[in-house]
């Protein structure tokens, strides 16, 4: 029952084929306790986290495309907002998901508690931003279809359509951010 | 050391002045476990969690009044959608700071996960629902006044002095989500 015998080390420093089941008695807590959760699917390191990861990239590439592609767009601060939000957003999920296939790969645990909170915080910040710039384009696109009635002059299926890919990119980070959060905070 | 002499009871089924105590030794978890934050400021049913609820309540019922003050705000459905999401805001605040006066009046704990659960779940949606209205508006104000530069038609002052009313309100809605989650995921 003593852990003593093990040394606390960090889980990168150990072999490959013992690395989850060292994280797991690495804590200091029991086996059984309840709250804690292992492998949950769509944590850092995970199939459904990798797929995550990409879907949010696929999702803010195509609302920055889209958006991109209309002509008058520079003239609106938040939809030249939501292309730099966005983008960010792209390189974020990107990098992330290549973190994600490389833990797979060699079959690494990112369950380590610096590298949970750089995620946590990475993914409060992107999809902060994400969600701003897709609320302000909501407002100035129901603004110039609902209350204008401008969409003979303007790119209004356009600019719906950034925006809603918009939402997705950002509901798609919300698992992601909680999901850390939650495993960081039960560590 | 066993727990085992003493029932595990929900924590509201008990006498008043042992609560804190019950509480501790109730998770079945060790007294120096690491990672257990109790009584931190800012969490329901403390001092600092009843301040900020009630700074939440009165910035959200600022934005609603500068904005409702305005006459042409309905005309805006991003300006009707913040007065309604920012009153919604307001009843939520002052709800939980009257649990949380209640709380510190006769010294009860609010470290239920069922009740935890709840204020975590609301205070995400109605902070989501804040900050859209507040980005939503923003994007609406900087439109009217940096890109079309019709401050003289329109009541700039008072959208700005609402909309950073509502960012402020987001901002001291989003300690109270943390503390709660982290305090939940944390038992």
């Amino acid at each position: 029952m003593s852990n003593r015998s093990r040394p606390s080390v960090h889980p990168f420093d150990f072999e490959v084929p013992q690395l989850r089941e060292v994280d797991a008695a690495d804590n200091g807590a029991p086996p059984d306790d309840t709250v804690r959760m292992k492998d949950v699917q769509g944590m850092p390191g995970t199939p459904a986290g990798l797929a995550l990861r990409l879907l949010q990239f696929g999702f803010a590439a195509v609302s920055v495309a889209v958006m991109a592609a209309t002509s008058d767009f520079p003239s609106v601060t938040a939809f030249r907002y939501l292309v730099a939000a966005l983008s960010l957003q792209c390189l974020w999920s990107m990098s992330l998901a290549i973190v994600d296939l490389y833990a797979l790969l060699v079959r690494r645990c990112l369950r380590n508690s610096r590298i949970l909170g750089f995620f946590a915080v990475g993914d409060a910040v992107t999809s902060t931003l994400t969600f701003a710039a897709a609320c302000a384009s909501a407002g100035i696109t129901v603004l110039i279809g609902s209350d204008f009635n401008d969409c003979a002059n303007n790119h209004c299926t356009r600019f719906e359509t950034s925006t809603a890919m918009a939402f997705v990119s950002w509901f798609l980070v919300s698992p992601s951010f909680f999901l850390t959060f939650w495993s960081l905070a039960s560590r």
